[in-house]
């Protein structure tokens, strides 16, 4: 097993060797250094840096390259309304090509083929050596342990090796932008009256569909072992960390496409939901996974303590991050709300940006995982922190967000293509693969059909078979599977692993995003493209990232709005017997404590604490606040009669938001005071009524596009 | 020698120990990954590299923390109208104080204690080296030469070690978004109109500068060898490159106190025009010095051949770095105009980004330097791009590269206050730091005086005994020298310059920062601070950045854009005679082809191109600028008396720029067709009616706020 374990992945000493697109600039500078002193024996080194480093500046130049013509050919596809392939999609395809003509176009030139001197120690590795040459001492580290049948390719097969860079990136770099703008544009009406689902399929259905997964995985194992296709040891966690990191579904694409059909919006929350949450489970579970390995190194089989330990750990961690995420944009709440920063965008922003990052290392500072604390953080950015910034700095930070979020996202995926053919230790296994595909569908099925069968029997508002089936189908797997599954591909069943990944998701994306329009039609789930839309003279959708209708419509901002569907008459009257009284327990703690407390908004805190905190009560709560319920019993009458009309004709109702408002602050002022109006009551009415101006106000603050829907009255 | 070479940064070797940022993070995710064989070897170094990371993140988040202490006290200062200290001098301070507490009051706690093994080997150093321990091999690399004498402190001021990173950093992650900002935002009148003064400063008053300080620093360490305060080498060319390190004065801080205070709009553009390119200069500069080292290494003294290969790789570097920036530019310019990419804002800023990266890429790629590409590429698309931009686009690229710019600057001059106390090899010489304190007075005089005097005999509109006083004041110091100091800091002399240069940037930023508000009033040169002016009535100006008084005012958008001061009716008849016909011909050249060629606006080509080119130009020419072209003709007589009218008033002038103009294309077409108007005569009114309304225009894209300039009648 040794013998096979590849140069590169050992375990902790991957970390130095990055050949991540930032140490590559940073080795690029390099070749601007002289070495001082000039001796000879490091004019080679020297020079060989210099090559080293110009080799890097191309290497990442392909990438960018690579990245700009996946951007040019997005905007040709959307400007012809091509849709049977996703940008995701694309993107990978120019990655294999990339890929193809690295591996097979260009002769492997290395720089210099000589082997390596070695030296010989009797202690083990450690992670700092120094070496004596004549007197002078130079200091090494480690990167890694390498198999000695490669020790002679060390130095050849450079171009390969460095275009396949160090797994973390994805983990460190690319990963937290993506899932941040995900939580960061989860703020809607759908989510929120869909989170017990939610949180079901994400939490309870990835873990069946891991177990399910991995219990399968490991009958092909044997099976393979049976016929003889297995050449290496494949433990049963090994079967169940593949189950782990298979079983996110990727919120990437299904958001993108779904956004532009405007399905449903509860399958839309849905999914998008599901699939965001439970990257953050995959991720837990999967580290749970490998803790649970028994200490003995021995028995790789089931050990109840050990189980037990993991399921710890998996809720330390988890709950760990968490409170971590949700911490940190409390304070990030807290700051905006009470200092002025409102009036110095940049600096406003800034500071969003810091204190979004700050969760991540606070997260690793101390054992977390810090994806999933930015994926909490960017939730709670987005309730709370959000209603405090200034109407330029709201649009700022989506802005923001969602370009590092576009750039990661494509880059991830031209990765992924470019993977297939530059990684150097692919295994493929068709009986494996073949298993993997089956587990997969298996594992979804266990997860769908008897969730929903059993969330069906609490909700009123079922969800309908059709739907069952689209989420099936919708169960894409993309960048956190392939994160997952690169970050360790030191053995052979991970690279095994590894391999299957990758041409699950190549198949998923390819095959499942480019099918979803036609499903959806062959399910009869309602959806309208936009043009059909805006022909019935409706400009009530928004769309996600790029949208190809804008150029003859207002060409208006292009944030991920994540409005749901729905004629919203319909939708209010269902959606009041889903919100369990867990959820109205929150509800109601949130709009009389919480958003007083961290945002301008909501009644103020005097009316809703009790007589005895007074002094903290009116300490803590804005001018705003009080305003707000001044206004609200001013006009008390008028608006009892009219808030309905207001919500039902989807008017813009924004928060009065300091002096930063902005244009639509005029109306602001009956919104919130409507909303001012429901402090005492927290009927379910109230609450449909609230999120219903949530939603407007997302809409309406987050586009600036005032839209008029007819088709209400 | 040798014996004083520190641990870290000896030539090539330094990049792969980079302590920056993302390697911090990248190693925090080192500790998630469990070594799969658990072999009891590897368990100690797993633990130290989980040790080891986990410090890595809380020194990261010191740092994150510090960044948002400063912002919030940024806000403080703004809030309460502090001026004498400007935000880049608080950084440093917070810098300062962290860098005490690191330094003093935590105790030296090292993770472990032992001296790393050694081996010895015959050959010179090697980037890969193997070890082998019984029979497993481990892969090394070169870290860099060790100072024998520190030896054993190698893992023992780790803590130290880390926070002071990489200095590559600077140049590879944090400069490139601060020039490229500085080049974006350049576009202006008064910039253009001083362009040959502006040259002039930075290129040769740079390099007088450079040999003034060089020689008298020489003559300084020959005085501290006479008293025996020198105890090592100090050559010639060290001297002359500490010239050129310290010679580029800053534009970070110059620009916002300037900007803040709107003192005169001339003294302005010198003064920044100056900074920006000197930063150029001075990184070329300083690699020819490198460069012009005699191949022999023994004699650093003058020898002609090498001062004119330097002179050549001076000339050879700075052309390279300015055609591959342009070049990027230009190619960005025609992707932006043949596409109809402006409908998908997001696609639009990402390939903005991704373009303007590549620079820096393939001008590293070429030997070239990438910082100075980077500048001469955010030129080019300010001119060229950004009016094919759509209006979201150009919001959104101003808005990411301003965020990236403010992010980036305070954290360099955080970093350099806490440089002060961590960085661990202080050459504190007070000879030294007093002779350069005098040198750098000596050599800004050589630099300002004498070249004033030679400009002020072609200029007619001569640059004022004061104006000069003040150019002498604001030359302060900043994030360039530092970075060039800190590129290499081996030798005795680099330490020593490094010390120095970082005592004169504090010096310079508190002292000279916070007395140019003093300093202008002294000398008499006009200036009104904003809230004056809005009492007056007008809401001509704006700020940089953070402005402390727009809570009031229109909390509008904040971008940097450079406007001078001026009476403008004043200023157009000054600057007819300035115009030198070098200018006028560049400006004919651009308002006639290269303007039509890559953007949208400016005559058709089809009218401006020899009649043979007649296909090509028709090709060439976008469809708006026949539009432009006809409504000119259609308009033509009334427009001849009213567009003095519309320039004088402050309309706002907007390029008609595709479908995606937004609101303000009504007064894009009056605009742009008195701009066609002047297509046929190129007189220098003419060209000072389109410089004035480019700077409209700029003022009206950018900040989108239509100002009342009532003064002006």
């Amino acid at each position: 097993m040794d013998a096979l374990r590849q140069p590169k992945r050992s375990g902790a000493f991957a970390a130095l060797d990055t050949m991540m697109p930032v140490v590559w600039i940073l080795l690029s500078a390099v070749s601007g250094l002289k070495a001082e002193d000039g001796g000879m024996e490091e004019l080679t080194t020297e020079k060989e840096a210099e090559e080293s480093h110009r080799q890097d500046s191309v290497n990442l130049l392909t990438f960018i390259l690579l990245l700009t013509l996946t951007i040019l050919t997005i905007w040709l596809f959307k400007h012809r309304r091509v849709r049977f392939l996703h940008e995701t999609g694309l993107a990978m395809i120019y990655g294999l090509l990339v890929g193809v003509i690295l591996r097979y176009g260009i002769p492997a030139t290395s720089y210099h083929n000589k082997t390596p001197p070695s030296c010989s120690l009797k202690e083990g590795p450690v992670s700092t050596l120094l070496l004596n040459v004549s007197g002078k001492f130079f200091e090494y580290t480690l990167k890694g342990e390498i198999n000695s049948r490669e020790i002679h390719n060390v130095e050849q097969n450079d171009m390969l090796r460095k275009v396949t860079f160090d797994p973390e990136v994805f983990f460190n770099i690319l990963l937290p932008p993506i899932i941040f703008h995900a939580g960061y544009s989860l703020k809607k009406r759908h989510f929120f009256r869909n989170l017990g689902s939610i949180i079901t399929y994400a939490f309870l259905g990835t873990a069946i569909s891991c177990f399910v997964i991995g219990n399968l995985m490991y009958g092909v194992v044997k099976l393979m072992q049976v016929v003889g296709q297995l050449t290496d040891k494949f433990y049963y966690t090994d079967c169940l960390f593949f189950g782990a990191i298979i079983s996110a579904t990727d919120p990437v694409t299904v958001l993108a496409i779904f956004n532009e059909l405007h399905a449903d919006g509860d399958l839309y929350a849905l999914l998008f939901g599901e699939s965001v949450m439970n990257d953050a489970v995959a991720i837990v579970l999967s580290s749970s996974i490998v803790a649970y390995q028994p200490s003995g190194a021995n028995t790789h089989m089931f050990d109840a303590s050990a189980f037990f330990k993991s399921v710890g750990v998996f809720l330390g961690i988890f709950s760990g991050s968490f409170v971590m995420g949700a911490a940190t944009g409390v304070v990030t709440a807290l700051v905006t709300k009470f200092t002025k920063l409102h009036c110095f965008p940049l600096l406003e922003t800034a500071l969003f940006f810091l204190m979004s990052w700050s969760t991540f290392l606070l997260a690793e500072a101390c054992g977390f995982t810090g994806v999933v604390a930015v994926l909490f953080c960017g939730i709670t950015q987005a309730h709370y922190t959000y209603n405090n910034l200034s109407a330029e700095s709201t649009i700022r930070t989506k802005q923001l967000f969602e370009v590092l979020h576009f750039l990661a996202e494509n880059f991830i995926f031209s990765y992924m293509g470019l993977a297939l053919f530059t990684f150097q230790n692919h295994i493929f296994s068709p009986i494996f693969i073949i298993g993997a595909f089956l587990a997969i569908f298996i594992g979804r099925a266990f997860n769908i059909y008897p969730l929903s069968f059993l969330l069906n029997l609490g909700r009123r508002h079922k969800i309908k078979g059709n739907f069952q089936h689209m989420m099936m189908f919708a169960g894409l797997r993309g960048a956190m599977a392939f994160a997952l599954a690169i970050r360790d591909t030191a053995t052979y069943a991970r690279q095994m692993m590894f391999t299957t990944t990758l041409l699950i998701v190549f198949f998923t994306v390819w095959v499942f995003g480019g099918g979803t329009t036609p499903m959806l039609s062959w399910l009869h789930i309602s959806f309208a493209l936009q043009e059909e839309r805006r022909q019935h003279g409706k400009w009530q959708y928004f769309s996600v990232g790029v949208d190809p209708d804008q150029d003859a419509g207002p060409c208006g901002d292009s944030f991920q709005v994540l409005q749901g569907d729905g004629p919203q008459a319909e939708g209010q009257s269902k959606t009041k017997q889903e919100s369990a009284w867990l959820f109205r327990l929150w509800y109601t703690f949130d709009h009389n404590y919480l958003k007083p407390i961290l945002t301008h908004s909501g009644p103020p805190l005097t009316s809703t604490l009790p007589a005895y905190c007074g002094p903290l009560a009116s300490c803590l709560t804005s001018p705003q606040a009080y305003e707000n319920h001044e206004q609200l019993r001013d006009h008390d009458s008028d608006l009892r009669n009219d808030s309905d009309l207001t919500f039902t004709f989807g008017d813009t109702a924004i928060t009065a938001n300091g002096a930063s408002g902005g244009g639509a602050d005029a109306a602001g002022g009956s919104g919130w005071s409507a909303n001012g109006k429901r402090s005492g009551s927290t009927s379910e009415e109230a609450l449909e009524r609230e999120l219903d101006s949530r939603e407007q106000e997302l809409l309406s603050r987050g586009t600036r596009l005032v839209f008029p829907i007819e088709d209400h009255i």
